[in-house]
């Protein structure tokens, strides 16, 4: 009997399993003669025949599932070798898959470029879209990017709120090791230069702590208080991430040759830095870390749905040949494209020139971008001082 | 003519300004005769003469003001001496004082007592209660406990999802500097022992960094996954808080004598600990710092509607004698009481012995408090893996 095989890889979102029940719907739906399989732990599930029958979830049930976040088959890092290609083909064959869905990044786009090429099975490879990064080419925006970012902006319009009511210094350090737009996703929410954050730091302009410093000595000395959105990394002239440097020898490189960052070497270094030119002033460093990228208390309903449709594509995409599911955006509305796979794998979008102004603030262009992604800015009654 | 004056003090919560609604609309009511003005920053603002009239803002606006987080009025942690509380004293006698209700927590009553013992005026001095330490001696529950202790159970539950996706460890450090409830709160929402926080420590029991990587250790074994709760304020065995001993000299204390505690000294210590005994795991600390006290995106509706409830009533007990408005449970139902100021004062309530399993687990005891003052948990769908 064929199938259609599902897996999720990478770090998980708020509405990665939207988009594996979007999958889920749309595989009973077009393709009613296939068994709908889930691959646990991404490609590794398929190597060790780890696998779970999806196609009589009740309805009730996948609603659920949906609304739960992060990757409820399981996830991995894993980046096949040629030889656990081959395993994974041979896997796909006994299971007579039709396709293969792979939820997940731009590193999971890769994957399935590595099967497509060496597959000569007519078994279609197809990547739907998810990632707190919002790094992904080709897509105005990616699943998972909306309800990540309205978290950290709930979480700095709340922080500029506290620091109103007593000064002092705040950094935020955010995820993001190559691409600055969850950290500055929260710019779109801005109505004046004196609302948070007043700067930010993300990994595609160069930074020194020495600057940091003179600039946020800067806003405080404006008023009264300097909120800062800062990506975990953050990168020296010579594009060293400055965990990396801090780090030194400790540091860890997941199999697809990313550095696994941490927000608290690099917070204790900026924490250490603030004290020492302020020593006076409340200055705290907090990592938001693993909070943002699936919270259950901020899920956009704009998201969920846009996740759900990206898997609902992807498989109706998958039964006429391989591809990676894009959002696309035509000025009005956001839809699903679907474009080759190599336009995607590997690849990292970065945040365009025109979103900055200067090396540490938001364009108006990039608040534009970042408003029209944002829920509603929170109704926030002007305080008394 | 007469005035009720309102202030607000130390670290700001998601409903202290219901609270200040709650107390202009019963001042309107109760007293009609009388002005009410805010005193922005505490203390200090009637120091200074910086007073704002609240006597004609629109019900609109004041509803705006209520769901707004954080002291709108500015908040303080100036601990008046016996010069500065003459000074406060001789402002409210300017400003006609009937009453001055203080919105704070034990050492805004503290410093309400102060007052109250120098004064002999007939103006009443009345404690209005708010913290998210959940620490004051009389109550219950403390109005900005409940939404704080969703905010961090909602982002362990989240946590506990993202490591069964992929296995290893994480540590939450929550605010905390004497009590444990905010640490411990998430607990109420454990449904097995699988369930996140799997280890809890609080400045209530003694802790060592040896005895947590055993700790973790055994449940990592057991689960593939562990998810910690650590409270900013974990303490040695003498009773020295473990951030103190690690920050060395730099560390800072506010008038009051607190220890002016930030999680990043910790975080760095736990996870380079972390590292060092499990080289091969996912191992993440994440401070939530500020978040949990005045996130906007996370107010809980009882949460709200208490703190209204113990501003309205902090001010309808003013009119009565001075005292600290406390919430009483009944065994049923939730409801404002008035006490003298010394049965709250300058006290700490800590996490009570039966609330604890051990030193690192919640009571079946403790679990039901806990559950009782969260909102429904979250409906999550049981992960495939």
């Amino acid at each position: 009997m064929p199938s259609i095989v599902i897996a999720q890889g990478g770090g998980p979102t708020a509405v990665i399993n939207q988009t594996l029940c979007g999958a889920i719907l749309a595989a009973r739906k077009h393709d009613p003669s296939s068994r709908i399989l889930g691959a646990r732990h991404g490609v590794r599930g398929l190597t060790v025949g780890n696998v779970v029958d999806l196609t009589a979830i009740p309805e009730a049930d996948l609603r659920r599932l949906g609304n739960t976040p992060n990757s409820a088959l399981g996830s991995t890092r894993d980046k096949p070798d040629s030889g656990a290609c081959s395993a994974i083909l041979a896997a796909l064959s006994r299971l007579d898959a039709r396709a293969f869905v792979y939820i997940g990044g731009n590193d999971t786009a890769g994957t399935l470029e590595l099967l497509r090429q060496q597959s000569n099975s007519p078994c279609h490879f197809v990547h739907a879209p998810k990632t707190i990064d919002n790094d992904l080419m080709e897509n105005d925006h990616v699943p998972g990017f909306i309800s990540a970012a309205a978290f950290v902006a709930n979480a700095l319009v709340s922080v500029d709120l506290d620091f109103r009511a007593m000064p002092g210094i705040y950094v935020a350090i955010v995820m993001g090791r190559h691409a600055g737009f969850l950290t500055a996703a929260a710019a779109g929410w801005q109505q004046s230069s004196d609302d948070a954050p007043h700067l930010i730091y993300t990994p595609e302009k160069p930074f020194t702590v020495a600057q940091f410093l003179d600039e946020v000595d800067a806003v405080y000395a404006r008023l009264g208080r300097c909120i800062v959105s800062m990506s975990e990394g953050v990168q020296d002239e010579m594009g060293r991430p400055l965990a990396e440097a801090l780090a030194g020898e400790a540091v860890e490189h997941d199999a697809h040759g990313n550095l696994q960052l941490t927000g608290g070497d690099l917070g204790i270094e900026i924490q250490k830095a603030l004290k020492s030119r302020f020593p006076k002033a409340r200055a705290r460093v907090d990592t938001l870390g693993y909070l943002p990228r699936g919270y259950v208390g901020v899920i956009d309903e704009t998201d969920r749905k846009e996740a759900f449709d990206a898997g609902a594509f992807s498989v109706q995409s998958a039964l006429g040949g391989s591809g990676s599911v894009v959002l696309h955006y035509d000025g009005h509305h956001t839809t699903p494209q679907f474009v080759p796979l190599t336009r995607v794998a590997g690849k990292t979008r970065r945040m365009p020139d025109d979103f900055f102004a200067g090396s540490n603030a938001v364009s108006a262009e990039g608040r534009r971008y970042f408003r029209r992604l944002l829920p509603k800015r929170p109704d926030i009654f002007p305080p008394f001082v």
